[in-house]
């Protein structure tokens, strides 16, 4: 497993995560088993179990606490992915065929329910009840999150509120919960608590923003997705609201009218991208990016300095500087 | 809403868990909001919350406990359903059009996330983390019971001991829980506790067997899906395991390896269907559901005659003696 080169401090930490979660799900189910492994030796980022062990560290403590609650979002995190491909009928993930190519959509959505409830399950038995309420209502958010964009997709609104409570609930609630979590496991007060939840949900709404500046920035070889992916499901991300936004009423009039009709034409989608880059979409959507991650490191600020208040630091800053 | 006449002394509680489910479940998503409604309209027969209320009561008190308790197995269960019209791609449920059928599989698997994770926010935010317990691990044998019921199907394997443990796993564990819940909501002692949970078991198991007998017995107009819809998904069920058992080894031989034929074409379904009728393996099936069920009141023994008492044994009665 190579991690980027600012998760050093927590490496070993990670190292003895990644040993143990697959023996923390194990079934007496083969099927599942197989399913699991296959899906855990495709490892992302983890960007959510870093963020718990940094949080935890940065407040002073890594603890067997932290253990648990990483593994937590990481099943619950698994969990969503599992049935985001589904929903999205996707045949890739990470570069590896998705579970509802292999194995069917029956398999895929009940695995995930099997995450979702043995993720749930952890916090139970080890009566972890504050990681339990943090992450229940980010996982009700992240449905929620969801279901708000096939409405608006449904409804073709574009105005920038419902977008960014669309990204506040699907992304920014769950990376919010992460260090949250952290902080708990490692005893933090109240205030500190808190202050690491806005930390986790400023980066979490920089990460979708720049997730969706992506979408129309990289070219599908480099993703491993085609670009203009949201485009072309009828999801009209930040670069497009606020291309929208600084054309000419006129202009952005025409636009609006090409994303309402029904047809969504390649011609269609290409007048769109030049559209939005003509009108500085994507710089006006990463300067709020950025804008966001400085918010978020501030608030870290009272944070005694350590290589892991480095380490949020860094994750931070990578959230928008990734180019995949 | 018409309950069995058996459900008159809870009657009232029911009514209440009624008019404060929808409460229970806002959210602030108008899409939501619309599927939810459209999904409370159309209640079943409500088996788990009755249990819930009369296990309590049977335990001597239905309290505010009670009713947490009733509706967080109601939102898990309907979460599950949803979940199975998805995996089943099932076009009705309960006479109407399934979710998954009017607002796609995407907005179904989002609501099955959103109930199950409204359903265990319920217990968090009442801090029930007995019941939290019960139930997510009832969620965890849900999905690993339909999970092994697929990898047996694949298989094409035909032993009761699998086939129990997988209707163990996939309907009497969420039965057994909702007793359970009713009895800790009443503050029963961990004995009384432990026989409630028993019993709901058994009856699930009742339960699912008669299920599986009526997909042999009954015609399409009166249960609302068609005969032998198990058989034609190659799922072999307790009737068709017993005929195997009681016929002369060479025409059980020739039946196996007709179901394990990938072709499943309607004169096989006709023949197999013939097959169990001739060597009484519903009558067979039905004795072992009727033993369960009886032994399923005996563990009432010890708790005081109640109309509730009475009611549970009128329930576990109902599991085998219903005709849909």
């Amino acid at each position: 497993m190579k991690h980027p080169t600012f998760a050093q401090p927590i490496e070993a930490y990670l190292e003895e995560f990644n040993r143990t979660l697959p023996q923390r799900v194990r079934s007496q189910v083969p099927l599942l088993n197989l399913v699991v492994r296959y899906l855990l030796r495709s490892r992302g980022k983890q960007l959510r179990p870093m963020l718990v062990f940094a949080s935890a560290g940065a407040c002073g403590a890594i603890t067997d606490r932290t253990h648990i609650g990483a593994a937590m979002v990481e099943l619950l995190h698994t969990a969503t992915l599992v049935h985001d491909d589904v929903v999205d009928q996707a045949p890739m993930r990470r570069g590896l065929a998705s579970i509802n190519a292999i194995w069917k959509n029956k398999v895929a959505v009940l695995v995930g329910d099997y995450l979702l409830a043995q993720g749930l399950l952890l916090a139970v038995e080890h009566e972890e009840f504050d990681f339990l309420r943090v992450t229940a209502q980010a996982v009700r958010r992240m449905s929620e999150g969801e279901l708000l964009q096939v409405q608006r997709s449904q409804k073709r609104k574009f105005d920038e509120e419902t977008y960014l409570r669309i990204i506040r609930d699907k992304t920014a609630a769950l990376l919010a919960a992460c260090c949250q979590i952290g902080a708990l496991s490692a005893g933090a007060d109240h205030s500190t608590q808190e202050q690491l939840a806005v930390f986790g949900e400023r980066i979490g709404l920089a990460f979708q923003i720049r997730d969706d500046v992506l979408d129309y920035t990289s070219r599908s070889t480099i993703l491993g997705k085609p670009a203009a992916h949201d485009l072309r499901e009828g999801k009209a991300t930040l670069p497009l609201l606020r291309a929208l936004e600084q054309a000419p009423p006129s202009e952005a009039q025409a636009i609006v009218r090409l994303l309402q009709s029904s047809a969504r034409r390649n011609g269609h989608i290409q007048r769109i991208i030049a559209f939005v880059e003509r009108y500085g979409g994507v710089e006006s959507a990463m300067a709020t990016a950025r804008t966001l991650v400085e918010d978020a490191i501030a608030e870290l600020d009272s944070l005694p300095p350590t290589e892991f208040r480095d380490m949020l630091i860094a994750i931070a800053r990578y959230t928008i500087e990734r180019t995949k």
